[in-house]
């Protein structure tokens, strides 16, 4: 066993935060000398990161082999064709990279590897007696995504595990994905970061049942909610509970109002109040209903009208309609759209026109069978205030189920603080995260369409069914990083840091030198992996380095050593003490080993 | 510790030949389960082989420590622009994977990363302080070749360790450039391969000191020579000795003599033997001067003559014709170029044409001012049969320095066996190989495209000398079985095996599989990785694996169990003995450790 100088060792930490940070772990990685950036979300590792990454890696290899998965390796390079079969060389958009080789053979970069995983157990496996089986990589994979984001967090070359599972029941894949979620959470624990597992939508992947691993941090470009009762979803995943049906069928029939200029929420809610004020109380934006019109593409190309009614407090959530429909299907509804179909009045769209007899608007059986589909607090029997397809009019009294029906329902209003959780577990609270893993049971989605099948025990042949895992590797380091820093720098937990300490050589005289080279020795003995900060720069800079770079633990020899003494400070805590330079090689193993 | 059941273990064993095999190793690394083919030069790692892999790694991993090298880990999705600095971005051609990203910007799949380091360094290092410093990386390449082989031998993505030293001096750089030698010397001696280090080209490297480190086999598509006095060098960097002055001016004047259809070599040494005998001995190949014309294009794409005269018992070797120019500047010399050269007679081609006054037609001062470039063998004095650019007829006679004169030297003519080696150290032997590491002093051809300096002891900026340092690392996992395997599969080397051993169960009684699994735990408390090969299959097919993947012991629990015995097989030497139970723990660690 040997040690590190500190003089020796590349590593050269920056006074200037990187222009691009957006999260503190960006800054400190960089400033640092963990990563540096080659290109937009490329990074090369330098050695105080390439160890932090071997670390977070051995954790993940851990966990795997305990549930039974075995390692491969696949190419990040890749075919076209198998990708083709699944339409996902398609379906990725331009979020895959391709290229061609020489010979002008399509390639592409792989961004998880479903499709490889799916062929190699074709290959090689026949028999339900091959199965089950699950496989894992750590892998480099590749996503041209649009915006790449906090150095590693969001990379475009990035370090995942996935692995795949293969059984030939619906009972192995439901276990199999029970492994992983347990696998998932020591990973969790191991790696320190506060986590939630949120039920997620399975989106390009397909398959049924997804869950997401969130690590909880205000910097988090997810948005999650969870309740006190324990729900927890993503917010593509939240399912609002259908509102009761109501009863207003005996309510008076709808009449229509002058609401002149009134084509905002806020001012129809204003109008309604003046000119057709209820007893009770005040109208509200939740009585109204709103109309948001789309244009959606169909399979041909073909494009249609598609309105949303929700209640006008609450706007549709751009990432809870892309994961309801997919978003290379629909776009705005244009000025030029309104001219095509002049029975939709902008800022005065509504299921009805009160003509004698009333006029279908949307939904079955309307005019040009304009689709329609409602949010479920849009319930049978429930009232709303709607556009009357008339400018500078709405209706008051619009009851669900008798004046207008919708094509179905359709759950992509925004989730707020406040709202129930669909289980009945309390109000829900939103919050941010940053996904660390997510699991999937793909089903036969993959083994149908490039033909995975085996002989089951009575030898009929039976498609396999699948789950697929992922945790982002790279990211991990990130988030490690991102939930223990401070603002002097990183502080990495003991189990991850790069090294165990830092002895600092705080002061000039060779007997300085000397002792820490010798208490170095000592450690290296006892296995300790540390670092001698024996650079001819000030005792402060070799502070301020120690902080920034984090190690867990930090050896001072400075002016004590005259009176036998060196110290011992916590990173993470802050606290120092002096030891006597006799005890120091117990008091620093405890220290370092607890 | 565990042990892995073989019925768990993710391993099919192939029966037959993959369709592509070239080399002994490809074969058997199919059969084996240890890669499996993705596209032409694109493989997965299978559990076993990643295995095999890791321990590959591992020994070069820590021959890089030795030397004082550290680890860091670029990217391999990289940048056009610093490959466009030191032209490599075009000077690649078709070997490089170039792509575009969402936005258009051009990206290549990094195929060697001397840019990058060159970039790192620079950015991060300022003054001769932070060095000497070497850097280096496991990593994945790419590399479209023409002719993907052999499997992982030579593939379109594969792992190369690649390191890059940095110094302020020669000396500096003469030093990393030892301490690499010095350190691959190791490596090839871990992996057990019988290996040579040729001289070699530095080629589209740049740069002047460069070795290359060979495994020998015959399959190899590198040829090399060496000699008995310890020569050695790739036959793209053989300098042939310039042959010694002679004195044949006071030779008789050239003379022509018709050789009716004799435009080949060796119907003309057949034409002067016949119209024009030399008295003491006949006239040989090697008598007669050979001219080859080629077309070069200079940088503005100009294209112009290169004629080659050599020794006519030679061709020019088109490796060392790479070597000496650059294979994207050359091409042959087509039946139109000769129509616009009359004075070259195809066929018939020489340096000078017997006209009163003889006219030059190759060399300085020549019809056309054509290029001519001449082996070292055509020395100042020598005498030669050649062309004399006139159907159907050569000169003899015609003495270099005398009657022609070339634009100087080139050394592209094939190497033979028995050649004399350049160093006076004895006949040249040929033989194959497979190129496992490179070492190169690259100098400041980097440093200075990128602008690379540090300041020096004076304050002065320097430019940095660098140098570029590669072991192929899939390749060489290939290599070690190459030179291993036998007929019946694979045999690894214990330090690179797998497994350290089978335990075969052959034959059906419970007893013989509680003695296999006591045993099998027994030995792994040991530390002894093992597989227990509890399959419901013939003791035959066990054997058969067993071999065939290339476990280095075989334990053979079996018939002789009823005594009291189990067998204990050595894959590399075949030997099989058998142990008592109560000795096989100790016997089998002994066989495994030694």
């Amino acid at each position: 066993m040997s040690y590190t100088l500190m003089s020796q060792l590349f590593v050269r930490t920056l006074r200037e935060d990187p222009a691009d940070a957006e999260m503190p772990s960006h800054k400190w990685l960089i400033r640092a000398g963990y990563i540096r950036r080659v290109a937009p979300g490329i990074y090369t590792w330098l050695p105080l990161g390439l160890r932090v990454l071997a670390k977070v890696e051995s954790i993940i290899r851990d966990e795997m082999a305990a549930i039974g998965a075995q390692e491969v390796h696949f190419p990040a390079l890749l075919p076209r064709e198998p990708y083709e079969q699944t339409h996902r060389w398609t379906e990725y958009g331009p979020s895959l990279f391709r290229l061609k080789d020489r010979k002008g053979a399509d390639l592409l970069l792989g961004p998880t590897h479903e499709e490889m995983f799916t062929i190699l157990v074709k290959d090689l496996c026949s028999s339900y007696k091959d199965l089950p089986l699950i496989l894992f990589q750590i892998q480099t994979k590749y996503r041209d995504e649009a915006r790449p984001r906090a150095g590693v967090i969001r990379g475009r070359e990035f370090i995942m595990k996935d692995s795949y599972s293969f059984n030939v029941d619906d009972q192995g894949l439901a276990q199999a994905y029970d492994q992983h979620r347990k696998a998932y959470q020591a990973v969790m624990e191991r790696l320190g970061l506060e986590y939630v597992i949120v039920q997620a939508m399975s989106g390009a992947m397909g398959g049924s049942r997804s869950e997401e691993f969130l690590a909880v941090t205000p910097f988090g470009e997810d948005t999650f909610v969870r309740s006190a009762g324990g729900y927890a979803a993503n917010v593509e995943a939240v399912r609002v509970a259908p509102a009761p049906e109501c009863n207003c069928a005996n309510a008076p029939a709808p009449r229509l109002v002058a609401t002149p200029g009134a084509s905002t929420i806020a001012s129809l809610v204003d109008a309604v109040n003046r000119v057709a004020p209820r007893p009770d109380r005040e109208w509200q934006a939740s009585d109204t209903l709103k109309n948001v019109v789309f244009m959606r593409s169909d399979p041909t190309g073909q494009r249609h009208p598609l309105v949303i009614g929700l209640p006008g407090d609450r706007d549709v959530d751009p990432k809870r309609l892309e994961a309801a429909i997919s978003p290379d299907t629909i776009e705005p509804f244009t000025a030029s759209d309104f001219l095509n179909y002049p029975q939709l009045v902008a800022g005065y769209i509504g299921p009805v026109r009160l003509d004698d007899p009333p006029t279908k608007i949307l939904g079955p059986g309307s005019v040009d069978d304009l689709t329609y589909l409602t949010d479920p607090r849009v319930s049978k029997g429930s009232s709303w205030i709607s556009g009357a397809n008339l400018a500078d009019h709405h209706l008051v009294g619009l009851v669900t189920g008798r004046d207008f029906v919708s094509d179905g329902s359709i759950d992509v209003a925004e989730v707020r603080s406040g709202d129930p959780a669909p289980d009945g577990s309390g109000p829900l609270e939103l919050a941010r995260g940053v996904e660390m893993g997510h699991i999937f049971q793909l089903g036969r989605k993959y083994a149908d369409a490039l033909g995975l099948k085996v002989l089951d025990a009575n030898g009929k042949l039976v498609t396999v069914t699948m789950g697929s895992y992922g945790i982002g590797v790279t990211r991990a380091v990130a988030m490690v990083a991102e939930t223990t820093c401070d603002e002097r720098g990183l502080a990495w937990p003991k189990n991850i840091a790069p090294y165990d300490l830092v002895i600092v050589v705080a002061g000039k005289g060779a007997d300085l030198m000397e002792a820490a080279m010798m208490l170095a020795n000592d450690l290296a003995v006892e296995g300790v992996d540390l670092v001698v900060d024996d650079r001819l720069v000030s005792p402060g800079v070799k502070f301020a380095d120690a902080e920034l770079i984090g190690f867990p633990t930090s050896v001072v020899v400075g002016r004590g050593l005259k009176d036998g003494l060196i110290e011992l400070r916590d990173r993470a805590s802050g606290d120092a003490r002096s030891v006597p330079l006799t005890e120091a090689v117990a008091a620093i193993l405890q220290q370092v080993q607890s």
